[in-house]
């Protein structure tokens, strides 16, 4: 069987260096590529995805499966090689049901879709888009249908960001949290509102950067296997092993679109760094669902990034690195401002409170274009409806509305609701931690942060994508995924700042 | 036949879209890549390059072209599809010659003797280095026996860059060119010599860049389809149809070093960057050889970047941009200082005059070490004594002698000459540009380029590489290489800038 798994292992390399190189070219096409190069571009990552889809699915990877199954049933179901098999069998699974043909053709769609949403976003003019919107839906429903028979068809998407998650449990969730969640936010409505406008003053971008390099080392994220980028829509990317990098936005004018972006990718990049060296050039490298990334990501940015003990630690370096914008303004306030609750247009600038009710309004917009019950020309409006049903606030353009996400001129359909559901992970791992780290909270007032990355690379990180993110959350909290611990911690955070 | 062409095209579109994402991934590893990231570049690089050797050398390709052979026979021989048979044949012929072993032990032995190429050249010390040449000139020798019979192994190796290129020729041109570029070497030296100080003043980066930028555009480079980035060794690449990228080196207390690698390198990207839309994703795209694209850059660095016209139109704007470096400094005393003719230790710091000499020698050593007849480890010994006979000056170590060029590390054998090749190139071209464009000196003098990029991208660039070099430099001026027109342009500039 060493042979076998030898062999196995080898295509999961050539897998591994197709993906780096495809990484690397989406990340450059973010990032630096002249606007000329897009369709050669376009064209190069179809023929990689393409040549994946082809080796992946060759049926010498299946056979190879196949014999290995039986031995992988005889070891250790916990061992890196067991998992392996597994895993990789439930992929290799799925991937042989899509046609070689329509990887490329998805890679070449949405090369040409990202461009059409960049133009139309800076336009704010969605009937640039709407084309690209309409072959997107098409090509999304074609592809779920390979996967019949299904209980919905959007289980076949969710599916490719959080394994074995079924749309029936989302829904469940999200029913369970919004009532509480439009509860608090009317109280806070109610209350004594916040003074945030010292993020509002002028922050010279050069010195943003500065800050964000020094906050990122802090924490914990190794320069010296990443870096950090501008572009219009932050994301972090795993080139390969030892090359996690981040991206940011800068907004001179507004202090939280920078720092937050930078923890909160550093938080993705910390858990991909956090991956042992044995599992890289595997199936089991990197994260192993989009809402357990989340819950890495939302932890860094908010647990730590907007927590009290942080800005006890921090807003004397802070007050130094900008003597003039937060002249005036104590501790207590400024982390208040970084913490305001208020229905606001765009997800990304979101507060803890508000976020989540984001993603329900997208979730339902998603199920209603896959069903058919929503057409793509309506889609503006629609959004604008629902935004207000809510948030309560109508957006006044479509490029605060509609177009401010990236996802969809991806491809990217399933992916929102993994957003809300790291959210809940990361409290329910925040609450474990606490109990298994006493004096947390000091360490981050004295700006340690090590111990809290060291348990997340041992109980988190070291896994890789060996367990489906259920497990994975069960195992470390005894708990599936739920919403408890995050309405605990929203009630208690905010009843605190707001008097509630 | 159509069906099999466009077969044929289709695997040519694959191995497009391969070197598209090998050269991103070389681009990035020498400007941005972090690293923690060379082991897992490494190993990705590798994979593409030998799944393209696979395809390219399938047999399916064979057969394909040994169908297409006699149809192209028959098609007009000047036409796209024919010229694509041919050269695609020859390009087979030699691929298949080439065992799958030792491309990948050429990738293995080049990524540890360029490392040790680094170390070497930082430590001055040719024993690092010496063991790894050994291997290149071995690897070599066996690389070159692949393609037995030659009338001489060198022009197998030679032909990789300079397509059907024979050594025989290329000692004819320079045992006709050297006497001469010796004779007016030493009546410079005798002459009033030139004042360059100016060139050593300081000049801040971000002016520099700036003004890169400026010239770049005002030269006819595309930033729509290009940009400019900062590196250790500056090169040009296409990454791919509409993105062909420069990058540079600057040197804030020398002038020459940013500005003329920008216009050379600018000149390359032209070349590309003027290649039609047709003949991307084909064997036909790019450049034809080394020497031509040689001919492209070193005419924008040096007919353009450092005449008089050029001068005449720029230098006002440089006062401008730099008033107190160039105080005091006339316009003809600049042209001057960035002409100014001095035996030199370093390649790609050497003047008009002397440049070819410094190829000469590599020519011979490269020639030698292939026969035998110079032994690797008396390497620094010969290249110090050839240097001194072809340069009057000894070099000081081996950093700036045997270790100065990145070249040999990366088993790049043969191809030097090419550079001496495209400076003749360069001014046979001239001379007819001269005589189809009257007037171009008064143009420059205006800053207009337009006609001479014109004429260059409709008699040079729009072939891609269809036709062989000498072929095109026959087709185009009448006669083969030579240097004739080199010789008489040095006499001329030089003559006039030193009062011969």
């Amino acid at each position: 069987m060493d042979e076998k798994l030898k062999e196995l292992k080898e295509t999961m390399g050539t897998l591994t260096d197709l993906g780096h190189a495809s990484s690397l070219l989406s990340w450059d096409q973010e990032t630096y590529m002249p606007p000329g190069g897009v369709e050669s571009r376009g064209r190069a990552l179809a023929t990689l995805g393409k040549m994946a889809q082809e080796i992946g699915t060759d049926e010498k990877v299946g056979k190879l499966l196949e014999e290995l199954g039986p031995w992988a049933a005889e070891q250790d179901p916990d061992s890196d090689d067991a998992r392996l098999i597994i895993v990789s069998q439930r992929a290799y699974d799925k991937a042989v049901k899509v046609p070689p043909d329509m990887v490329a053709e998805r890679a070449m769609l949405t090369t040409m879709a990202n461009a059409a949403w960049r133009e139309a976003r800076e336009k704010s003019d969605y009937s640039i888009f709407e084309p690209h919107m309409e072959k997107i839906i098409e090509f999304n429903q074609r592809y779920a249908d390979l996967f019949k028979p299904y209980e919905h068809a959007y289980d076949v998407l969710l599916d490719d960001y959080e394994p074995k998650m079924k749309t029936e449990d989302v829904k469940k969730i999200f029913a369970d949290i919004r009532p509480k969640q439009v509860e608090l936010i009317e109280k806070i409505a109610n209350a004594k509102q916040v003074d945030d406008s010292v993020l509002f003053k002028h922050y010279p971008k050069a010195e943003q950067i500065a800050m964000g390099e020094e906050i990122a080392k802090l924490i914990g994220y190794d320069f010296n296997r990443g870096r950090q980028d501008e572009v219009h829509h932050p994301f972090q990317t795993t080139i390969g092993y030892g090359d996690q990098r981040i991206t940011y936005r800068v907004d001179e004018n507004f202090f939280n679109t920078y720092i937050f972006s930078i923890m909160h990718e550093g938080g993705h990049a910390m858990y991909e760094q956090g991956v042992p060296k044995s599992l890289s050039r595997t199936a089991l490298y990197g994260g192993t669902s989009l809402a357990v990334h989340e819950s890495q990501s939302r932890m860094w940015e908010n647990l730590v990034g907007r927590s009290l003990p942080f800005w006890e630690f921090y807003y004397p370096k802070l007050q130094a690195r900008f003597p003039e914008q937060t002249k005036g303004v104590s501790m207590e306030d400024f982390y208040k401002a970084v913490n305001k609750v208020e229905p606001s247009y765009i997800r990304v600038e979101a507060d803890e409170a508000t976020y989540n009710l984001h993603i329900m309004l997208r979730l339902e917009i998603e199920i209603g274009l896959l069903e058919g019950t929503i057409a793509v020309k309506d889609l503006p409006q629609v959004w604008d409806d629902k935004f207000e049903e809510y948030l309560g606030i109508r957006p006044r353009n479509n490029a605060e509305g509609v177009l401010q996400d990236v996802h969809w001129s991806f491809g990217l359909f399933g992916y929102f609701s993994t957003y809300a559901l790291g959210n809940l992970v990361s409290l329910q791992l925040w609450e474990k931690i606490n109990e298994d780290i006493p004096g947390l909270d000091d360490q981050m007032r004295s700006g340690e942060f090590g111990k809290l990355l060291g348990w997340l690379n041992e109980n988190v990180h070291a896994h890789g994508s060996k367990f489906y993110p259920q497990d994975l959350v069960q195992r470390i909290t005894g708990s599936k995924i739920n919403g408890d611990a995050y309405i605990k911690y929203l009630n208690k955070k905010f009843g605190d700042i707001y008097g509630l």
